[in-house]
């Protein structure tokens, strides 16, 4: 029942040597969605062994370098591996201009299709979409380049039968899936049963939720509430928060007081400025607000 | 007085865990010439500590993506660095409509200029000179893909003088030049004094040749003749000869065959294909006919 997150590249616009430019993947069930693309994202996922096979959906919040020039080396990999399966792309609708340019261009055998999901990243929109999961795209707040953050949020699970009592009142097979999506149940002899009786809750549904780039805004609060984990970007400390608002990046004190007004359960900064020797300096003025915080690094994975 | 080529990724199409794709810079006397650019190649590179400032000229071999991905990411840091200096990129000519189309596209605000220069692929053309060293393209052969190698090779340097026969016979300052460059000198009182008792040559002038990616062509002998180090795609072993040609590639014992006949100081063999685990196979049927050859590993440095 995995649902973990491997942080695969943690650096600002420019790379270090210890951390990669921004991209992310979250397992779901087995299922690999990669959140944004920088450079070497396909030499990481090499590294922590995750099959690019595994991988049919790829996010990317905006078209700064940082966040998709990896792009490009991985869907020429997966063609040259003579990928079969469609991949689906989730992005600003310029990315597929820029994409096909460059497969055109260097004429590359394309031995599967891409599948562009354009998004409006002006609104909160449902992107995707199945019998587990729904991932929500939100407008995030970076200069004027339309910029997105990402909710990955599991369904409501069906009740759990309590087999003993299911073997007790002789449920037939027919009656069991009605039993778990809420119903109560009759028995031959007129016997009335309550659901309750039969069933316990499910683990309750698990979420992720994605922002960067963005400046503090409290405009997702209602999309953001109660996430068991949030990535937020936190480029900056406090000795640079002019330097954040005008460049519209986030200070790690803000992710951590936006993180506290969602009542999310842990915060994960990174996205760290490559002016920062280390991010002690990050971690200490989060914490002071939300003490559930963790500055990521690359090829850390967490688990909810 | 270095003269230092290293090796930032070494496999071939696809990276692996250890290898990174073509990557490579020679350093001579304090300047970087990086030599393609493949993804992650800006990592290696903080990684090994080489400054992008001293990185002035870069050569591009072809334009597939496993020897260029990495450009756009390192232009774009250069231009964040606010770097000034211009940049000289050395390639076919369709480089320069990508990477402009990239920087038009996404808006990278260039703080540089881009100076592309083209390769004319099908000939042997010196395409940079300069008072210490000579840069020539020549003609690979690889499909239909215009691809070009590239020999380094230092000039003649001027004789040394001897300090205690110029001192000995007084020799003025503005003679001394002409003695570097092989005069003979007359003392005051008429005496005749040979070159060669007042210098001693200066050592020999060193080189570098590049050839990847290329079948084996025997074409390039005259150019490859003597170089002190050689680095040539060697992706297949002998249990792929078959495909080594089907593709357009080398056996590491073709390269070994043709360092031999090109007389060659040493052999550096790379661009491994991932379908081998390590390069045993490769390195033996290699040093069976070039004894002084060496299968390359990403941040290996070799010294000439």
């Amino acid at each position: 029942m995995e649902f973990e997150l491997t942080i695969l590249g943690s650096s600002s616009a420019i790379p270090t040597s210890i951390r990669n430019t921004t991209a992310q993947v979250l397992n779901v069930l087995g299922r690999y969605f990669l959140i944004d693309c920088g450079e070497g994202t396909q030499l990481q996922l090499r590294k922590h062994k995750i099959s690019f096979q595994k991988i049919n959906h790829i996010f990317i919040s905006h078209l700064h370098g940082d966040h998709f020039f990896g792009l490009i080396g991985l869907i020429s990999t997966m063609a040259l591996q003579n990928r079969k399966a469609p991949l689906h792309i989730y992005s600003h609708k310029k990315l597929e201009e820029i994409t096909n340019f460059q497969i055109k261009t260097l004429n590359i055998f394309m031995s599967y299709k891409i599948i562009f999901h354009y998004i409006d990243t002006k609104k909160k929109d449902v992107i995707f979409e199945d019998k587990t999961l729904t991932i929500t795209s939100f407008s995030l707040k970076h200069r004027d380049i339309p910029t997105s953050g990402f909710l990955f949020k599991e369904k409501e699970k069906p009740l759990k039968l309590i087999k003993d009592k299911i073997d007790f009142y002789n449920i037939p097979i027919k009656e069991r899936q009605g039993i778990k999506d809420g119903n109560h149940f009759i028995s031959k002899d007129g016997k009335f049963i309550k659901n309750s009786e039969l069933t316990i809750p499910a683990a309750p549904p698990r979420s992720y939720a994605f922002c960067s780039d963005t400046s503090y805004t409290e405009k997702n609060i209602d999309i953001l509430e109660n996430v068991d984990l949030l990535y937020h970007e936190a480029t900056y400390a406090n000795d640079n928060k002019a330097r954040a608002k005008a460049t519209y990046h986030s200070t790690a004190e803000e992710a951590a007081i936006l993180a506290r007004k969602a009542n999310v359960g842990k915060l994960l900064i990174g996205h760290f400025s490559t002016r920062y020797k280390n991010t002690k300096q990050h971690t200490s003025e989060a914490k002071a607000i939300f003490p559930n915080t963790f500055a990521v690094k690359d090829g850390e994975k967490y688990t909810i």
